[in-house]
């Protein structure tokens, strides 16, 4: 259940990396390589940040597979997946987000880091694949400058380790952090939510 | 041999490296690390996502060597070198890649990594260096946008894991991967292949 | 001793950081990883190249802080901050380089690398963490292109590892190498001196 859970969101992720190297003009590669890294690139600096090694989309195939699927389904049939509504792409995103955060701050726990640092490490599984991509596509991430992203990442991590840290039950912190990660961010794009930011003169 | 020949084939990157440093307006040690990194950034990647730490060329001292000699050949030659005729480059850096292809995948073989990945792996320590290189000059890698590059390495890495796999001669099916690489990646520049792309309008 | 001025030296990298932060118009939160990759990426880079993983700073929840509260100082007080002469700032991160320098080159040398390689660790620990910010605010790093500052951090980790190679005290070394780092940061700076380029015409 938590596999496919996981490949699902691996697909959705590496949807919208494509659609964001279409829009960069790439060729089939290309895409397929951003697809990958939007994709797995989360999960891959977390894991080696925390010392699991070989990362866990190294070390099982389906990953890439879920990765490079994403990334033909966009290539094959743009046409059809430009036609989505925007919310419903923000929707399966947000979903994602909230699963990758959640999963990335208990795998950290998992191996043994300080709960502050995997509540970090839940941020960067959730939003390291898009850094990534727009590192590679050349311009700033937007996670640096664009409303509640990694704040809701952050904020569901959070939510699973001090549920954890309180010895509470850790199948309802997971969804519970899973969630409130998804609503975040969800309803952060309806209301046009932003983080304060200093205005400069 | 293989030594002498990977140590050639770091040479040769890293020489690109300086070279494309030197059209960045970089001062010497800037140089230095782009040359650095182009030459060795796709084995250091591969190493770390393998589990293969430290990586190989930060354990032997002749790769980081090689590395800078090459940036500075460029540095004390470049009038000479930039009157090199583009196709000795071309033929050169075909070569390298050929060889970082087939040597990645089978490295990570070696670690116990599942075959599929293990091409990537080859494609990784072909184009690896290269992209460390566009991304510290803030442009978009050119293996992203560019012609068959990745698609040489991956079918280099490819053939030899599948030879592998179906127990043919090792030796063999190594010479035969990196040669398959060479002549895809300088065919296709004679003859100005490219990868398929979608056209938006 | 040592961890009190090496957290000040992550605090001082990390006011930098969200500074350039500010000045490309990011968010509290894109403020704050500005801050923690500037602060804590060359350590964890050399961390992770030396097999020395999960680095420190993943480990250690201190440093983490001390990046953040150096982020959040920004952020509260940006009129106050952006008011201290520039060549406070000089000072203080000069003497952040040469801390960052020698430790670097010392913890290399303890997990066995070899005494070149360690130097250029010196090197990646000081500048690293700089490059990331670079790289992540989508411009070419300054290291790259501007006068004596990767020059200066390996000078004080060859010094280092120099004199540890020649069976000189550890401490005084340590000391020497820290202090010529800063010496060459702050007279360059001061005298306008810069590495040699190539000009083309």
């Amino acid at each position: 259940m938590l596999l496919v859970v996981d490949l699902l969101g691996t697909f959705v992720f590496a949807v919208e990396g494509a659609t964001a190297g279409i829009a960069a003009n790439l060729d089939l590669l290309g895409l397929m390589v951003v697809a990958f890294a939007t994709a797995l690139g989360g999960g891959i600096i977390r894991d080696l940040l925390i010392g699991a090694v070989p990362p866990n989309s190294i070390r099982d195939w389906r990953y890439p597979t879920a990765a490079f699927v994403g990334g033909a389904v966009v290539f094959c049939s743009y046409q059809l997946v430009s036609q989505v509504p925007a919310w419903v792409i923000i929707v399966f995103d947000a979903a994602g987000l909230g699963l990758f955060a959640v999963a990335g701050a208990a795998k950290a726990l998992d191996f043994g880091i300080h709960p502050f640092i995997a509540v970090l490490m839940g941020g960067v599984t959730g939003v390291g694949g898009g850094t990534i991509r727009d590192v590679l596509l050349a311009r700033i991430p937007t996670v640096l400058r664009a409303d509640v992203y990694a704040t809701a990442a952050l904020a569901g991590a959070a939510i699973l380790v001090l549920g954890l840290s309180l010895k509470m039950n850790p199948k309802l912190m997971t969804i519970l952090g899973a969630v409130v990660c998804f609503l975040l961010r969800v309803i952060s794009v309806w209301r046009h939510w932003n983080l304060p930011r200093l205005l400069l003169h």
